[in-house]
C-alpha cells in the first residue's frame, strides 16, 4: 500500500518546513564554552573598537597637514612634545607643528590625526626630529570606532560562533553570550536482526551500526544525541519507545529494519503518534529512497533507511540542516552545500529524475581536484569509510562522464 | 638586531619538524566519546562483516545455476524448501532445484549463492514458485566478509574518527577504542596595553582578543587549550609564566605585544627556556610576518603576532596542523589545505616572494563560486568576522586580477 508519492529533496524539505515548530530556548555561556554554539539573539556592539585613536606603527603622531611637502632633501622639523607609553593614556594635546613619540598600538594624543613611521624620521637632537615624507590624515592610525562602531550589529541571531567571532566578543567585553540550546535528537534502531554492540550476534544477526553513526553525526553538527537502543519490529514496543523519545527530544530518528515488513511497522507507528504525522514516504534520491518524513506536534520524525550508507546520505540532506541551523538553507541564497568542484575519474551512470549521491575519494594533482568513485554495493559500510566525500549527480543528468566536473562535499 | 632570516612557510615547517618530539600517549574511550578523536593505533577487523551471506533484497535464495535460462515465457519452477526469518539462523541446506524465502538482510541457507527478487517470481501454489529471470552467482547477496574481511586493516593510526568510522567500529563490535590524548596548548597574552576581558580598559588599553580567538581555534582542531592570562612585556614575569606553561602543556602560544620592544622581550624569554630555542623570527607571509618559531626540549613554542588577524593566519599555517594531525601535511601527498576554487571579484596586489592571505567573502552564482576580498586594514578584527575564508596568493605572483581563480579555505 503506497499512499505517498515520491518527493524530491527540495519538496521534502518544503513539506517538513511547513509543519515544524521549533522552540527557541537558550542559555548563557561564558566565551570559553561558546565555540561552535549558535547565537540566540543579534549582538550589537556596546562600545567602539578601538575605544581611542590607535597607532598601527612605531613612530610619531602628528597633524598630517604639518608634514605636507616634507622630503629627504627638505625635512619637516618638529619638536617632540611628548610620548605615549604602551597601555597609557596619551593625556596630552598635540599643538600644530609638533610631534609625539608613539609605539604600535599606542594612543594618539588629541589633535594628532596621523602617524609617521620611524623609518621616515631622523633625530636632529634630543628634542627635535625631521620628517622626510608626508603622511595623509588617518595614515597609520585606526580611528576610534573604525573597527566596530558602538551600536552596530556585529553578529546575527543564529550565527555559529567561530574562533574569530569569540575574539570579537572578547574585544567588546562581552564575557558571556546567549546561545541556543543544542537540538536534542533521540535515536532509535529497529530491526529483528539488529543487536546492540555489547551483545554477540548470533547467526543471522548484525550489530547496530546506525545508532552509532547517527550519534556521531548529531554531535558533529552541534546537536545532543540520546540513544534509545534497539527495538524489534513490533508495533507496541516501537510505539512506546517513540512516545518517550518524542517527549524527551526535539527530533527523533528511527533507522529502520531493512525489510518491507519492518518499514511498514515504522510507518504505522509514526502515523499513530499525532498530527500531521507522515508527510512523505520515499524521496527521489539514491541511495536513500525509502525514507519516511513526518512531523508530530511540530517536531520532526525521520524514518531513515536501514542501510548505513543510505542513512548517512539522508541524514546529510534532511536532518543535518535542522540540527545545525534549525532550518533548511534558503534556495535563493548562497548554497554551499556542495562547495568543492572536482573532476570525476570514471563514468558514472544515473537515472534521470533522481539525484544520485556517489561516494568519492578525493585527490589533488597539479592543483586540480579529482574525485574517484568508490566502488562497491551500496549497503557496504566500508565504502563510506574509504570515501572522503559525496559527489552529487543532479536529477537532470543521466550520468556523468570521466573528466566532467562534479560538485562534492567532504564528510 | 636581526639574527634570523625570514623563512617561507614550508621552510618554517621543515625547521620545526626536525626538532619536534611528540609524546604518543592515549586513552581508551567508548564509541560515544570517540567522535573527532585520533586513533592511537591501527585498527584491524577482529571478524568478518557481514558474518554470514546476507540478502540485499526481499525474495528467494537459490543456486544461481538453477535459474539460467529462466524467462517470463519459460519460468524455472522450484519448490520452496524453507524460509529465513529476520535475525534468525537460516539453519538449513538448499538442495539443487529448490528455493528458500528470504527477507532483505536475511541469512542465506548454505548451498544458496544468489537471491531472486520477489518481483521476478510468481506463486504457483503454496509450495512452489516460478522464477522469471535468471540471476548470476552473488547477485543480491553480500557475501560473508565482503564488506570487511577478518584481519584486514580498517582504520589507520592517526586517523580522525568520523561518524561513519564509528559506525564501522560498532559493526565490528569494537565498543571502546584507543585514541590520542588531545594536544594541550598553553595560551599566554603579552602586552602592556592588554587587559583581561573581565577588566574595564582605561584610555590606551585594549582587551585581550587573542587568548579567546586562540582558545576557540585550539578547540576547533581537537586540542585542549589552557589560558594563562595576560602578562606585561617584562622579562621575569613572562619567563616565569612560560616555564609553567611549558611544563603543563605540549605546545605554548604567546601572542605578543605589537611593539618592537614587546617582541624583543618575547624572543628573549623564548631563547632563555632551553634548546634548541628560537629557530626563526619572521616568515615571508602577509599578514603574519613577525612570527617567532621555537622548539624547547621537543615542544613547539610560537610567538604569534599581536594583530588578531595575523595571529589567526599564522595559527592556521603553523599551529593548526600540529594540533590537528600532530604533524605537517606531506608536501608530496595530497594537499587539501585550500580545497576551494573561486573567482576573485577584484584585483588584489601582492609582493613577489611573499605569500599573501586575503580575507574573502564567498558567494555562489549559477554554480560558480566567487571570492570577494574583504577590505579594511589588516589589524581590524571585524574583517575576520565579515570574511568566510582565506584566499592564498602564491609567492610567485605579484597579484591576482579580478576573474582569475584563487585557492580558498573556509574558516
Amino acid at each position: 500500500m503506497e499512499l505517498f508519492q515520491t518527493l524530491t529533496v527540495e519538496e521534502a524539505r518544503e513539506c517538513l518546513k511547513q509543519h515544524l515548530k521549533w522552540r527557541q530556548e537558550g542559555e548563557k555561556v561564558f566565551l570559553h564554552e561558546a565555540y561552535g554554539r549558535y547565537l540566540l539573539k543579534d549582538v550589537l556592539a556596546p562600545e567602539d573598537i578601538p575605544s581611542f585613536d590607535r597607532s598601527t606603527m612605531d613612530g610619531f603622531a602628528v597633524r598630517a597637514s604639518d608634514t605636507f611637502g616634507a622630503s629627504v632633501s627638505l625635512p619637516a622639523y618638529m619638536e617632540v612634545a611628548g610620548e605615549t607609553l604602551m597601555g597609557q593614556d596619551a593625556a596630552g594635546f598635540l599643538e600644530t607643528g609638533k610631534a609625539w613619540a608613539i609605539p604600535t598600538g599606542g594612543m594618539l594624543p588629541s589633535g594628532a590625526d596621523a602617524v609617521v613611521m620611524l623609518e621616515y624620521t631622523e633625530d636632529l637632537n634630543e628634542y627635535t626630529i625631521g620628517i622626510t615624507r608626508p603622511v595623509a590624515p588617518g595614515e597609520n592610525v585606526v580611528r576610534r570606532g573604525e573597527d566596530v562602531s558602538n551600536g552596530s550589529l556585529v553578529l546575527r541571531s543564529g550565527h555559529r560562533l567561530r574562533p574569530q567571532d569569540i575574539g570579537l566578543l572578547a574585544a567588546l567585553g562581552i564575557a558571556a553570550v546567549e546561545v541556543r540550546n543544542p537540538i536534542r535528537a533521540g535515536i532509535i534502531s529497529t530491526g529483528d536482526e539488529v543487536v546492540d554492540i555489547k551483545e554477540t550476534p548470533q547467526p543471522g544477526q548484525v550489530r547496530d551500526v546506525n545508532s552509532y553513526t547517527l550519534y556521531g553525526l548529531v554531535i558533529e553538527n552541534g546537536g545532543l544525541p540520546i540513544l534509545y537502543g534497539v527495538v524489534p519490529d513490533e508495533f507496541t514496543a516501537l510505539q512506546g519507545l517513540m512516545i518517550k523519545a518524542l517527549e524527551e527530544n526535539d527530533l527523533v530518528l528511527i533507522s529502520g529494519g531493512s525489510s518491507v515488513g519492518a518499514r511498514d511497522v515504522a510507518r504505522g507507528v509514526i502515523a499513530s503518534l499525532g498530527k500531521p504525522g507522515v508527510l512523505f514516504h520515499g524521496i527521489s534520491i539514491r541511495p536513500g529512497k525509502p525514507t519516511i518524513g513526518a512531523v508530530v506536534e511540530g517536531k520532526p520524525v525521520f524514518g531513515l533507511p536501514g542501510h548505513p550508507v543510505s542513512a548517512m546520505v539522508v541524514f546529510d540532506l534532511l536532518v543535518k540542516p535542522l540540527i545545525k541551523y534549525n532550518c533548511y538553507p534558503d534556495e535563493k541564497g548562497n548554497n554551499l552545500e556542495f562547495p568543492l568542484r572536482a573532476y570525476l575519474t570514471r563514468n558514472v551512470r544515473s537515472a534521470a529524475g533522481r539525484e544520485d549521491y556517489i561516494r568519492v575519494k578525493l585527490s589533488e594533482k597539479e592543483r586540480r581536484l579529482y574525485a574517484e568513485p568508490v566502488l562497491g554495493k551500496s549497503g557496504l559500510i566500508a565504502t563510506m569509510v574509504k570515501a572522503d566525500g559525496l559527489a552529487k549527480i543532479p536529477a537532470s543528468r543521466e550520468g556523468i562522464e570521466a573528466g566532467e566536473e562534479v560538485e562534492v562535499k567532504v564528510f
